[in-house]
């Protein structure tokens, strides 16, 4: 039996969501498997874009078999909505293209539900692109907010939950560590 | 201003525990790191240690600046206790050695918090050498039913939270994507 391919989602306010997306990549690369990555709101802050590049820079050993594609210069107020709206349907073409590519064993849409949540996208939209989504491709949404709609939809939901954080205890952010 | 290194927790009864351990490590190694894992009870069963696998093989791309060290054939009631108690000593041995060596920038000790659920290991022995460990250095301990003792200590905890299982809709186990 060849597996349907799963629609996962990771949601929440805690810390994990795209690592733990990366890390469902690092299983699918050790199969020899295929990943195309779709960043939603590419991060302007400093210290977590130098950090997520870490993580993405260490994929480019799997050359050829990783890739990303960012959209947006960052999700901040002070960027018009209109560039946020024109790098979001950019973002949402390339995910929709990734859908019918065969190659392609996992497809991450990293921070979509923030997409989501702002409506630059419709939730509809988003689950009718799923519900035609190739047999045996896995897909993983990330961002807090999931809607009801996606999680109803999804095959796997996990929420992040933040217990504890280290701004709490006034430790400053660090290099190579995520929060 | 050198980073003190994060003392993190990844527990809950959620999928990604130990997927976003490795998304962390990932990280590290981009930034040109060294990771050591220790896997206390390695799982035997099929699918999950073949999806683990996938990804600590994907990890090997790093050869030399990523090393793991695994004990115990997985945790079975089938498996006498005190084998299960011998493995889980030699894991904790391996840990302390990590906590003190300067070449490591994170360390993982995977599962950690099922050793010490199941009184293999003491709370305040774990804590001790926490308290210990090297400046700089980043600590993640993952499992379930992390200890409250391990919570207070720690500097930033995540649950991972169940919303939704494959399970429950009754899809089978895929490989390449661990639940």
């Amino acid at each position: 039996m060849k597996a349907q391919g799963l629609i996962q989602v990771y949601t929440g306010n805690g810390k994990g969501k795209t690592t733990a997306a990366l890390g469902v990549a690092l299983r699918i690369l050790g199969h020899g498997g295929r990943v195309g990555v779709v960043q939603f709101f590419k991060y302007p802050v400093k210290s977590k874009a130098m950090d997520r590049e870490g993580a993405f820079r260490a994929l480019e050993k799997f050359a050829g078999r990783f890739r990303v594609w960012s959209f947006g210069g960052g999700f901040t107020w002070r960027v018009a909505r209109e560039e946020n709206a024109k790098a979001v349907q950019k973002a949402w073409k390339q995910c929709r293209k990734l859908l019918k590519d065969p190659k392609y064993n996992l497809v991450i849409f990293d921070e979509i539900h923030i997409a989501l949540r702002y409506k630059f996208l419709k939730a509809s939209d988003v689950i009718k692109a799923l519900r035609r989504k190739r047999y045996g491709q896995h897909v993983i949404l990330t961002g807090r907010g999931a809607p009801q709609a996606i999680i109803r939809l999804a095959d796997l939901v996990t929420e992040m939950k933040c217990i504890k954080h280290p701004f709490h205890r006034g430790i400053l952010a660090q290099s190579g560590v995520e929060f």
